[in-house]
């Protein structure tokens, strides 16, 4: 496409992207903090992520290299900086979402010189579209952690949004297919908030 | 030590731990975001370094593996949960860190079964230690975050600690062991910042 950038150009460049993916601090989650204090943002979700993905990689279904994980978990809610958080349950916010962010990946990750653009999305498409064990174990991971602040937080998000276990049993299966032994340990959690009587929102 | 774990055991030990970690999003740095908006936490911080080593790996003074850097740096902040963030200025501060942040590895670490326990201390004394390439371009990349932050909201955690430029170049210049062509790059940042009289506080 264009020409090769000169040298001070190129750093440029990737400070400047470097710079603007620090707006993902804003990006407000529907997960509460286990302290219940405040929402957390997709930047501080991600590293929470790629650390959860590290000390269970153990249980993946398949077996993957733990830090090309790592590497799909630290960029994919990038695109978020323009394309928002959709929360997992809204089906119609869901349907949108691949359009507005492949556009805001163009934009984004496009700051950086053309050959990293290109690196990045290979990361990324890769996730998105789960084509390898390792972009199924990313996505499990991703998947497991608002689980996890749900279940430890008495179902906070789930009750705000009134979400049913029908869905949440749903939602998450896809748990499944990057680790069957931590869908079993899931499932588990999920039962055990069922018996609780999380899910008995009282407008229900 | 003791007994190896059950199974679940060793599944509940790892979730204690991925639990425990997400108070590092409550630890406040001195960096201001560059939107200003707030001081940044260090969870945040630690995805951002991450993707700063990715971006910029290329001007590493040795050859590394870039994975090995990240891993590094995705877990190096995590005992400021117990030991608090010292600002990089503070040399009394700094002098009572190795002792504290000791202490706090082995707390939090110790949460998880032995073997991650110890496989994490290993990833974590060789950053500390700067004994590896890879450990070099990590510390020269979590240097140099904090810098950029200072450059882009001009100079606000210098003004507020009265910090003067030949501290900036002095704490700074340990980037010039993992990449000397970011040290040229960040010691020009620093120039231009003296030229620009971002260190003429009042007071001073």
């Amino acid at each position: 496409m264009s020409q090769p950038a000169e040298p001070l150009d190129r750093l440029h460049q990737q400070i400047a992207f470097i710079r603007e993916i620090d707006r993902l601090k804003a990006i407000t989650r529907r997960s509460l903090l286990f302290s219940k204090e405040r929402f957390e943002n997709s930047a501080e979700h991600s590293w929470h992520i790629a650390i959860l993905s590290m000390v269970l990689a153990e249980y993946a279904g398949e077996t993957v290299d733990t830090m090309r994980v790592v590497r799909m978990l630290l960029i994919h809610d990038i695109v978020e900086i323009d394309a928002g958080d959709v929360f997992i349950y809204d089906e119609i916010g869901q349907a949108e979402k691949a359009v507005k962010e492949d556009e805001a990946f163009e934009r984004i990750f496009g700051l950086l010189p053309d050959d990293q653009r290109l690196y990045f999305r290979k990361q990324w498409d890769e996730f998105e579209n789960g084509e390898s064990a390792e972009a199924r174990f990313a996505r499990a991971s991703d998947r497991m952690m608002p689980l996890l602040h749900n279940v430890y937080t008495d179902g906070a998000a789930w009750k705000a949004h009134k979400v049913k276990p029908e869905q949440v049993y749903k939602i998450n299966r896809v748990i499944e297919e990057g680790s069957p032994k931590l869908w079993a340990f899931v499932k588990s959690l999920i039962d055990d908030c069922v018996s609780r009587g999380l899910f008995e929102h009282p407008e229900s």
